[in-house]
């Protein structure tokens, strides 16, 4: 027998991010593979300098993170023919941060935890094969996953500088 | 000189996704320490099974870090005296995906970068060591850093197993 067709893609999303306001930030997101675009925000509250216009970022990735897993079990479950009702997932993001003298603080990652309800009868080997597929179709679980180092430039007059 | 004083702190932002429509998520997020909670939502376009009444989670995804970092820049320019101006972030993430016969695909990060320009007078040094300060203050980033291993635990019948 042959082997089995193997196709690759690409994703790629674009954003423009503008600051505004005391701490808000509008960020013209663009797919332009699917020529998408999506006007999205960020602000913090008063008690972080903002005005409270917008989520935080971090609620933004806490619902992208819920979002992506539980889009990928949807789309999952209709390809392997594993039966689910309304799915929920409840999501718990844990950082730290740390704080010398009057530094900035630094950051750091404790632990991400998704508990999810399939509202299903079929197997539990059906199910755990179900979230086994999700979680390596999930982009952002991935991206955790493999960790990832961001490249930054920074434009000072004319010329971009690696940051 | 006695050391500097150490102080840590903890963030935790918690979600509840819950699926509606044909691909949209409707993810009630949010911030008990701050008191703050945030109405958000995912969704697809009609390409890949959904309504398109919400952007996608990789769009959110995409803000979240745009704005994360965007948001620590404002934040420590004031705390390092460092003169910014409006800050523009533009963002690029690229992923990939692989999919083997008609088994669901596996995705990868290819790379994730980012071009600052800080409409700002400062010196070249200084602007460099104010990103390198926003990027260990970013939590997003350093949590991409560091890598992550999400932890899943799915609820059958009333029991809850890892997954």
């Amino acid at each position: 027998m042959a082997d089995p067709t193997v196709k690759t893609f690409d994703v790629i999303f674009e954003g423009t991010g503008t600051a505004s306001g005391k701490m808000r930030n509008d960020i013209h997101v663009t797919w332009p593979m699917m020529k998408e675009s999506f006007d999205l925000a960020t602000d913090e509250g008063p008690f972080h300098g903002g005005d409270g216009t917008a989520p935080p970022p971090l609620a933004l990735f806490t619902a992208a993170l819920t979002g992506c897993l539980m889009t990928q079990i949807r789309a999952f479950a209709k390809r392997l023919k594993i039966d689910i009702g309304t799915v929920e997932v409840k999501a718990r993001l844990h950082w730290t941060g740390e704080q010398v003298g009057n530094d900035p603080y630094v950051t750091a990652p404790v632990g991400f935890h998704l508990d999810i309800d399939l509202d299903s009868s079929a197997s539990t080997a059906d199910q755990l094969r179900l979230i086994a597929f999700a979680k390596k179709g999930c982009f952002i679980e991935t991206t955790l996953m493999q960790g990832l180092s961001v490249g930054h430039r920074v434009k000072i007059d004319t010329d971009w500088h690696d940051a």
